[in-house]
């Protein structure tokens, strides 16, 4: 089998880009002068559905075939895989099953069903969610559509990263540093595996939440390493404890290094892109950018690329943000 | 003399086009599920310091002679246009003294402060600021740098429209409206202008805050009129109480007619642009998408283009305005 590469999404972009959002890249002298770097931010936040995912859940979906599509899918996602199955299964007209958290944020929740697909809320205390779905899919004949481990996923994400690539080769700009949000892996090993090819000697990180660093765990130890221990933050949308089986091996070959940021770094970026770039982005969506806005890598006069990944935010918990500063 | 047309506007972005952000135009299936219209937003609030008003005020320095520049300018504003000159004039080393209200938001008042402006607060209730502006420019022989009555300004700010044409011509889109908002009607009257040339039959129409309408009231009477009541609307950068005397003939070439929003009708869209365009708007930026999602036009099966002209607002009004809900 061939290896994973930008073949697999300059063919994905081909098959989605009339059913996505070609989201901006800005540069903000704000930033540019707070960082001493010139930073491009891609606002994947303002994607239809809020985040990247849409890509990853179109591409697969625009792969089946006519029987596949009659019976219909089935999901797991804290949200934003969540809300982009079942959009693309509108579009599509295919019945879609979700399995979410019940405590999952509730703009996710009420834009999933909104959509059309059906929510099967459980317990994240007490149960796990692939089992429920691997369940449904078996018993209705349902293809699963996996939120990050599946080739189809990660290149329909990878979108994105030929996007930001050919964005910048337009205006002659070689990027230095890439910086993405990391959970299961699926956006930033796709978009990392585009950017290399452009910029072979682009250097790419993931950012994942302090306790939640397994890929930057298993990136030192050179294996998939999970976490054991029960842990909280608000980057609900970056909670894996470990890395995907099809991701990590792509990303081993593309990153050169994992870094981490706290909740407080989080919600003091979320402020700071508000105030600076007038964007909505959920705590998962700003990670990239609290690892730059908190020097946790040499960036003076290099020019960065910097992933908002989404923008579905409870108003309550951003008013809540906005007001603890 | 020439009559300001197109042109005007074709040197003017030849001039700024690398001194501001090429703002995206965006589509959002939401929006257009909810309103039954194909709607693209134009992100003025995303514009370097915020606002479009970058645009005009870069125009405007960028002309000004070598012995003009050594003096200095000097510009009266409630927040928008001081920030853009403010900002403007430090990118080309030259001092700038800008009148304020001292009620002005206070994130407008701080970045015109940063950007290294020497800001002049002064109570809207007693004293008139173009007076305070006058006497200075007079004293000091500084250039005043108007808000909206000048053709360069004008000019400049009708580049965000070339961008919206040059945009939709690209994918072959041909608007039936444009919606806009209007305080004195520098950028209605840049940007009605750029859209007229390019799609003749396109309808556009300022939006005023229900009781600062100077514009549509003078376009009904056929000649300039002002307002006499004291008033109050939440659209700080929208106060104006009489159109312009170069921008109203320009706008009466243009426009089809005049719309109005309530406050209420302003915030309930401040909070449906952040839920669904992931965006920050103060609400003088609002209103034109206020007018779309209030039905104040027949919009349905209409390709609509929106300006979003600004996203100052201090977090504080922002939070209660999520709150109010």
């Amino acid at each position: 089998m061939k290896l994973f590469n930008y073949t697999n999404i300059d063919d994905a972009y081909n098959r989605i880009k009339d059913l996505v959002l070609k989201t901006p890249l800005i540069s903000n002298e704000n930033i540019n002068n707070l960082t001493g770097a010139k930073v491009f931010f891609k606002f994947e936040n303002l994607q239809w559905t809020g985040s990247f995912k849409l890509r990853g859940a179109s591409n697969k979906i625009s792969l089946l075939n006519k029987e596949q599509k009659n019976i219909g899918v089935v999901a797991f996602s804290s949200g934003n895989h969540a809300q982009a199955v079942s959009y693309a299964s509108r579009l599509n007209n295919i019945s879609a099953t979700i399995v979410m958290p019940a405590n999952a944020p509730f703009i996710k929740k009420n834009n999933t069903k909104k959509y059309g697909a059906k929510v099967i809320l459980y317990d994240p205390q007490k149960e796990v969610r692939e089992e429920i779905a691997n369940n449904i899919a078996k018993k209705e004949g349902k293809i699963l559509i996996k939120p990050y481990d599946d080739e189809d996923i990660i290149a329909g994400q990878g979108t994105a990263g030929k996007e930001i690539a050919d964005e910048l080769i337009k205006i002659d700009i070689i990027p230095d540093i890439y910086l993405c949000c990391c959970g299961g892996g699926g956006l930033i090993a796709g978009t990392s595996t585009y950017l290399k090819h452009k910029f072979p000697n682009i250097k790419s990180y993931s950012v994942e939440p302090e306790k939640f660093n397994d890929t930057q765990i298993s990136l030192e130890k050179d294996k998939i390493s999970s976490l054991i221990k029960e842990e909280h933050s608000i980057c609900d949308a970056l909670l894996a404890k470990k890395p995907g089986s099809i991701t990590f091996p792509i990303n081993k070959r593309t990153l050169n290094g994992g870094l981490t940021v706290s909740d407080i770094e989080v919600k003091k970026t979320i402020i700071k892109l508000a105030e600076n770039l007038k964007i909505i982005t959920e705590p998962g969506g700003a990670v990239a950018a609290a690892a730059l806005l908190n020097n946790k890598i040499e960036i003076k006069n290099k020019i960065i690329v910097v992933m908002i990944s989404g923008g579905n935010i409870d108003n309550k918990i951003f008013d809540e943000i906005l007001n603890e500063k």
